[in-house]
């Protein structure tokens, strides 16, 4: 997916939070904003909103010398969503079917993010709503039956937070499909408040299956330029989830067999997509 | 008031939302918004927000070749506006204090307002909060005086449709200041939703008391590029009212006599004064 023209006041509200979280102030803040409208005014249009938005993001960092503004919100997420962990793993536990209820929690813990939204929602309120509201798009089915015919399969991880209910997600896969070779990857340097390595650790995901990051410091997947040990498994993975709408926006149009999980935040995925803001998407192109 | 950090998103928002409403679509929106990103870049940080926010918006105007996309809009807010105003006036003519009431009542109608809002507020919904809410600062003990010791007083509207409430206020301020000489200045050509010749017309407000422009059509009031008519005016005036935050942001450091009359609607004004968002502003900076 392209660059929309609404993607554009989005950029600039994204840099200044960041910038303003990377602690800069008055004169610097707002040399910073004109100098990313200057970034923006010369993008390539035909970039991913998340290839458009390191170019700022990184400049953010270079300008404020700050590597990981969103450290300390991650860490917050990841405490607050592992806090919630266990009612959420016995809610799974007794629920007839543990994959539905697993995928959306998955899908619920997308709400915390601090990219296409000024403040991240909760995940806990989140829930409920997404349990009890029918997706956009649900092809579920064809994931669970995917699932059994895998032998490889690739989970890409999008917010810190949200983390913890990929664990959860990763938990109950690996139950139901006990010789699937699960490997979960995050994102390789910060962005935004997406999941790190650290991340993955915080909430114990390393000890349910392997974690790689994707190699690159970008809130989505650009494939020709991650990491030999990401390119090998998402190129050997029978089926590939994908979560959220950075993971949507770069991913959307290739031909592997991926399933994207996310939630519509924006105007420009909405209407790209026909979907209401805030409506669950469980979406694979190979289903239509 | 000078250009801050947070105007860049707000005028990419404003950009994207004249382009739309200037019918352009999909390609020439995007392109659209990445020249504006390129003008902001590029854009002297001295200036106020409303003169920055003339080189995007007539390059929209430029671009798309729509002179005044607000139009439908402006039209609709004087309509709207003018059902309301002869239950305004009733409750002008009943209240112990009319010029208070009318003075309350132009500050809600600065709610119609689609620059630094996605979505204009109603008048009839905000005046009651208005009415009844303190304002942030409230200097209208002052401007009652001074209207009794004024000859000739100037009174710059902002909105279309506000300017409904700006007629009432004009008809209050001639009943119990008869002898006054009252002129009303409106912007010379579109500028976002602000009134015009055409809108003081429609409110019947040139058959209250003169109507002149400013001559410029910007959001705002840069004194020195103004006609040599409103200069006149604004520099023999013995008060000066000015509604709105455009004005409020091209006037606030001057050493004229003026009383600036707005709702605060941004982060930066909210910021700059101390005041919350919504919140009334009735200012003079003698009285401080």
């Amino acid at each position: 997916m392209r660059l929309d023209a609404e993607c554009y006041p989005c950029m600039m509200a994204q840099a200044f939070r960041a910038a303003r979280l990377s602690g800069l102030e008055t004169g610097a803040l707002e040399r910073t904003m004109r100098s990313t409208a200057s970034i923006l005014g010369g993008v390539d249009p035909s970039l991913s909103p998340p290839e458009a938005a390191v170019l700022f993001y990184e400049h953010i960092k270079e300008v404020s010398g700050v590597e990981d503004p969103f450290l300390h919100l991650k860490r917050e997420s990841n405490h607050k969503a592992l806090e919630l962990l266990p009612r959420l793993r016995a809610e799974v536990d007794s629920h007839p079917d543990a994959l539905f209820y697993a995928l959306r929690a998955a899908v619920a813990g997308n709400i915390i993010d601090f990219g296409a939204q000024a403040e991240p929602g909760d995940l806990e309120e989140n829930l409920g709503s997404v349990l009890n509201t029918e997706p956009f798009v649900d092809h579920s089915a064809l994931l669970r039956r995917d699932l059994q015919k895998a032998s490889r399969a690739l989970l890409i991880c999008d917010n810190a937070g949200e983390i913890a209910a990929d664990r959860l997600l990763c938990e109950v896969i690996l139950r139901e499909f006990p010789l699937l070779d699960l490997t979960v990857a995050v994102r390789g340097g910060p962005a935004i408040n997406d999941a790190l390595l650290e991340d993955a650790e915080a909430v114990g995901l390393d000890e349910v299956c392997k974690v790689i990051t994707t190699g690159l410091a970008m809130a989505g997947v650009k494939v020709a330029s991650c990491s030999p040990l990401f390119r090998d498994h998402f190129h050997t993975a029978d089926l590939i989830l994908a979560k959220g709408q950075g993971n949507f926006e770069t991913l959307e149009g290739r031909d592997e067999h991926i399933f994207l999980l996310f939630q519509v935040k924006c105007a420009c995925v909405s209407d790209y997509l026909g979907a209401a803001k805030g409506q669950a998407v469980i979406w694979s192109r190979r289903a239509g």
